[in-house]
């Protein structure tokens, strides 16, 4: 049976390769895993079967997450803003470790200081990043004392750090700035009389979408640098964790997509039966994705990729292709994650399915998956 | 039992008016709801029992109106790029009337040329839209002539025009620049030996979002002067369409949500329980809502309104409200059209639960009907 597009093509395996990357790189970490990347349950149940833990981000993400049957002690709740009954409903169920950035959230998890990990996000500079997460989450140094203060005052022991360095991050200048700004909170939260002990790196692994990125290696050697210098002070922190999402689904996932027909207008354009709304999100924040198409000819014609719906905002990026037609397909790498969990049904148009395959096919093979269709 | 948040409260009476505005302000014409601005099947079934036409962009959404009892020849497709096998199923179901705006769909449609009223959508400026839809789609006035040649070698009768002046229209300006478009075109494809008998002059009809915005009558007013003209000329075409999607659907409907906590950075940020993934998708292209909050005190603090979950894209617009905190509740009006139909469960967070009242309530009466959650 041909497979129906959209699709995206997803790989157990390279999930489990990313992982152990990870794991080799960073062994002293605690990986978990952010499920807001890719949350298919196949995603999960082959992380939850390697021993990997878990980020989340919402009651209902953990709820997920202790029915597919992950242990509450392999879960945390890394949302910095979080509802009150979704703090009292993850302590019920024995996830402890909790992100928080502001004064409101202070309050609310003194309510519960005697069982919740308080672990304080910090700003970081997030310029390498392509989807960067400052402003939102994060305080930043000119704040710091006062949450410490707030939290002297409330009587919550601060459990650690934590930060994030912007999604996609393209840079190791981003983990090299990062790791001071956790040094110097660290510092301080000890001279207040804090004893934090966990160091939550977050995520930002970038996946290789055609621009240049460090490599696992290079990030850790970075990480180490400083972890070994803190060592050498006895302040290593007694518990590593990371959250990596792209960074372990984004390459273990192709979306397949076909075009519909082209128009041309001032600039030509192509559409495709996947778009902004069924899959392609970040595009409209300026992610871009390596291309594959079955299209015969050279690649010279440039035209903007647009989605199925009667909406202008679906609307992805330029790129140069050859010369398009009904029913050609176009593949897009290192699109396992933050894709089909933005999806909506607008325009009636479905979300991707999913596919599991052992390895990813590349050129001919991807193709020849969806043979029959046309 | 009190409703929860988020919510999305629609009352069927405002639809019932809005629709009977548009009836009486342009009688000659037929509506055709945009069901992609709101697609609850309460809200269809209200305006079909009232005699509603309606608007579709896909096979799914026209598979869905046929099981709610829609006849055929009262569903246009008018999505102006289509999958052939979506064009044969629509044909085959009885669903005539298509949009078209390039040379590969008329190719597309060429095949159908006995069964298909082909209507060429024409590119019209948006500048008083904010969501402007030009760009995608529409064929500027330079091309005409090249499709309407391809038209004449495919043997493709020309059955109409249309245009849409852009989502969330606010000046008249908007139409009667489009039924300048739309005379010339007309004199075009005559002279070229079209006889096309349809105008569809599309949707673009504002709701009220705290802006001022022309009136259903004041845009009537446009369209008339301009029809009356053509009347006197014997060109007045046969059948008169419309595609009203927020006209119809945005007043009839305001979302509410919950604060979940405040942060304090270089900005105050408040975090809701309903975010761009969750209804307010449209505010990540600068369209705002006018706001009714049960929290005490001046409006005088100005807050980044964002979602509840952990992505920087989930940022909202900037508000002045009072002091606010966990529990309270901020009501956006207008937000019946192009809200819930965008929703994701991103981060595991639902969309907005519709709720139907016979009227929508104000102020208070908001307030109450969510009482029991605090």
């Amino acid at each position: 049976m041909a497979y129906k597009t959209p699709a995206l093509l997803l790989s157990r395996n390279r999930i489990l390769r990313n992982y152990r990357e990870l794991h080799s790189a960073f062994p002293d970490f605690e990986i978990a895993y952010a499920i807001k990347s890719n949350s298919f349950p196949g995603i999960i149940e082959t992380l939850r079967d390697e021993g990997s833990s878990f980020e989340t981000a919402s009651w209902a993400e953990i709820s997920f997450l202790l029915g597919l049957g992950i242990p509450p002690e392999k879960i945390v709740f890394s949302n910095p803003m979080k509802p009150s009954y979704a703090i009292e409903k993850a302590l019920d169920a024995g996830v402890n470790v909790m992100s928080f950035d502001s004064l409101d959230e202070v309050d609310k998890l003194a309510v519960f200081r005697d069982r919740v990990k308080a672990v304080l996000r910090i700003q970081v500079p997030n310029e390498g990043s392509m989807w960067p997460l400052t402003g939102k989450f994060g305080v930043a140094s000119n704040r710091w004392p006062a949450i410490l203060e707030r939290m002297k005052k409330k009587g919550l022991p601060l459990a650690g750090i934590t930060f994030h360095p912007g999604s996609q991050c393209e840079t190791i200048l981003g983990w090299e700035a990062a790791m001071k700004h956790a040094y110097d909170i660290f510092s301080l939260a000890r001279s207040m009389g804090f004893q934090p002990e966990i160091l939550n790196i977050g995520g930002g692994f970038p996946t290789d979408l055609g621009r240049p990125i460090p490599s696992v290696a290079s990030i850790a050697k970075v990480v180490y640098k400083h972890l070994n210098q803190w060592d050498t002070e006895g302040l290593k922190p007694k518990r590593l964790l990371m959250e990596p999402g792209r960074g372990i689904s984004g390459s273990a996932g192709i979306l397949v997509a076909r075009i519909i027909g082209t128009a041309s207008r001032d600039k030509d354009w192509a559409f495709l039966d996947a778009g902004v709304f069924s899959g392609m999100m970040e595009t409209i924040d300026g992610i871009t994705y390596p291309l594959e198409s079955n299209a015969p000819g050279e690649w010279e014609s440039s035209y903007i990729l647009c989605g199925p719906s009667c909406d202008s905002v679906d609307k992805m990026f330029t790129a140069y292709l050859p010369k398009l037609r009904e029913g050609d397909i176009i593949a897009f790498r290192g699109a396992g994650a933050y894709t089909t969990v933005y999806s909506s049904n607008f325009n009636g148009f479905d979300p991707p399915t999913p596919y599991y395959l052992d390895e990813l096919p590349e050129g001919d093979a991807i193709f020849a998956l969806f043979n029959d269709e046309e």
